[in-house]
């Protein structure tokens, strides 16, 4: 097996391995005791709390560790929220945050509390005028990620910094999947990253608050962590946390610039390989282990089952992937194509062949997809009504609804139009996208499931 | 080093760290995904969930594993007084719970809830009659430990369990001390516990919630754990926690009697062997493996570091061995004598050599402590004052007050009285407890820090 994915987690790094043995032995007890095994707890913590602190790039007594990258995040939003409640209730977070931030932001709205969604270009990055548009004299936090967990494109974090920071607006920014690669630049508040991301185990987060942040830790809490993460410290997992970021950051340069090398080609390559398919994200600004691209006339979770099938794990932010059958959020505030979506996200260590052998699978796994679904055969669907011609796709699910379109649009004259009448989720993102790609006209939605598209070429 | 404080932390069982390790790389990937190392992963959980709910007497689909007892603790109280926000927003915990139970409690007066606390009786222990008493119409949820972790008493779980339900009031158990001597008996709703409890890692609780309890997660939740437990499933820690909660029970009922003989022992020899002890805590209703027991006229904190120098880890509830020079809230609810407070708690595998060493080492450990607080030295402290003595110890720190006490009383005649200043929060708890000790009457409080007592004998 090619192990793909690992934006969502990545095996355990073999530091990390040795360093959690080693801890399970000396670090079991409870460091708040007084007594020989409480106090070699206590100062491997303290060990793991400097050495993380330093990755950061923060004070030892900034930073505390979590639960989880997600806790990270949940507490963090919470704690700056109510340490500036006076200054007012509004959040500010970008439209392609991870759920944990957007989990927060409508937790606060459910405590009628307002949050603005900063939009995102085409390549899924925000800008920092759009930020500074947004703050307001009642906004008490923002929110940026450092990279995008499912298209890698990286953010103007310090630019966005100092568009708060100017505001006197604290920011904190989402670091998961860029920490393991290096610190965050620029003036940040605070700052959450989740220890798996980067090859340590899971069970750990960690949570920097600059001195001089207001925070005020929310929900019952204990003594521990300064008050910011209650229940008992696991520390062989904090030990192990901290002794492989420190290794992953030994090898980051380099494996960067190798990793970056085999995306690129994975990007390069795809459109060649696949008709018909559309690479995602920013080519440059991006981190170095990811590529997304869309498949049109593809079912995600099939896709995925066939790639498995043939040795290799990758997600996909397709609605059929979802529990929810929406297509991914990040996707869909692009404004990009969610269907036959594929994250392919590479671990330190891959190899050329491993990539080269997914470049020599895909082809033919998204063929055999297409075929399945019947892409080139004539469709039965289309009728033609009063001068226009429509699609009923109402019942069918993604990738059916573009199907059904691209298989009538050659019977539409050059200047007509066609109506895909469909109650899919995803229709609203792909059918646009589709147009694009093709280079016909959107004309717009009517009713909330009839999508008008003009044939141009 | 014997390491005497399992009611504390467990070192690790060597089934967990078996478990750990196979899981390390079986059991990294992320649940959630299609591909085959996300469903390896799921089935480790799956199985781990289906051997966890065996032990707790429950169904699998009503357990969720959280990141420590503390969060199952706080998750399930938020939880289960959300769901029942309709009903009220009152809830009755015992006196003498974990803080986790309480720091929630807190929590809920802080946004306006009401709590009732029910008192112990000397043994430390609730009746289901006062937890009777306590149900109001607008009670949403009661509280109770299975057993205390400071002093060992068991709770009557099933006597209150029965009182709740004929109200229709949830009970939550917090079942962190007893769950790896078997499951809870008694019709309770909801049960926490805590695997570094039993010998598994630290980073997992578990929280079981009966079918049919109203339930609402509270914060923002993700879709992991049913929507209970946010954040990345740490699945080696999880699996090696079912493990190893599998493996102690198998030796439960052999290694509790094994340890309620040495526990016995202890609780017979320490009066024998150390004069003004006070042994606290059931005799009889209580866990296998711990005792506790309190010395007058002793600095806990100073006879912890002798008994860690001479090789023996134990805790305390002492005031000088709490951040906030405050008494064990267990111990002052009970009403019993704090100085000097030791808590024994055995691990499984305790053998009768340590603990016959352990007896050993304690009489001269206490001895060398309270020769050098001076104990049998006459006081200067004291002056006579208009017909009645007084001892000035204010500012002086637990457990001075006590041994000044002790200095006068005999200049004191039978029917007099002596007044004690002293603005230790320990000594509110310590004078009533010497004068029950030592057959003196307390006359009581004057003025919030002077303390009357009358020689009797």
């Amino acid at each position: 097996m090619s192990y793909f994915d690992a934006a969502s987690s990545s095996p355990l790094h073999p530091v990390a391995r040795q360093a959690l043995l080693a801890a399970l032995d000396d670090g079991w007890a409870d460091p708040a005791r007084l007594y020989g095994e409480g106090r070699k707890a206590r100062l491997l913590l303290d060990a793991a709390r400097e050495a993380a602190a330093e990755a950061v790039g923060c004070r030892a007594d900034e930073l505390v560790f979590t639960t989880s990258g997600t806790r990270a995040v949940h507490t963090g939003i919470a704690g700056a929220l109510a340490g500036r409640r006076r200054v007012g209730r509004h959040l500010i977070v970008s439209a392609v945050e991870h759920s944990s931030v957007l989990h927060s932001a409508e937790d606060l709205v459910a405590a009628d509390g307002s949050v603005t969604e900063v939009p995102v270009d085409r390549t899924g990055a925000v800008s920092a005028r759009a930020y500074g548009e947004a703050l307001r004299p009642d906004t008490a936090l923002a929110c940026l990620q450092s990279a995008n967990h499912e298209v890698g494109t990286a953010q103007p974090v310090a630019e966005v910094a100092e568009v708060c920071r100017a505001a006197g607006v604290p920011l904190l920014v989402d670091a998961a999947q860029s920490l393991g690669w290096g610190p965050v630049e620029g003036a940040w508040s605070l700052l959450a990253a989740s220890a798996h991301k980067w090859g340590g185990p899971a069970g750990v987060g960690l949570l920097a608050v600059r001195k001089g942040v207001r925070f005020a830790a929310q929900g019952p809490v204990d003594e521990r962590e300064s008050g910011r993460s209650p229940g008992f410290e696991n520390i062989p997992a904090i030990v192990a946390a901290a002794a492989s970021l420190r290794a992953v950051r030994a090898e980051a340069a380099e494996e960067a610039l190798r990793l970056r090398e085999l995306t690129e080609r994975i990007r390069a390559r795809v459109p060649q390989l696949v008709p018909d398919v559309d690479v995602v994200g920013d080519p440059v600004r991006r981190l170095p282990g990811i590529v997304t691209f869309s498949c049109l006339y593809v079912d995600g979770e099939t896709l995925l089952h066939e790639l498995d099938r043939a040795g290799f794990s990758v997600s996909s932010g397709s609605s059929c992937t979802s529990s929810t059958l929406t297509p991914s959020h990040v996707l869909k505030a692009m404004g990009v194509l969610s269907e036959g979506n594929v994250r392919v996200s590479l671990p330190p260590g891959t190899t050329e062949e491993d990539v080269e052998r997914f470049l020599a699978v895909l082809p033919g796994a998204v063929a055999g997809v297409r075929e399945k679904l019947g892409v080139s055969t004539p469709t039965p669907a289309a009728v033609v009504a009063e001068h226009s011609l429509v699609v009923d796709a109402l019942g069918k699910r993604c990738p059916i609804p573009v199907i059904e379109l691209a298989k009538v649009i050659g019977d539409v004259p050059v200047g007509g139009s066609v109506r895909v009448l469909s109650d899919d989720e995803a229709a609203r993102l792909d059918i646009p996208a589709w147009c694009e790609m093709r280079g016909q006209e959107y004309v717009g939605e009517e009713e909330g499931y009839a999508y008008v598209v003009r044939r141009l070429t």
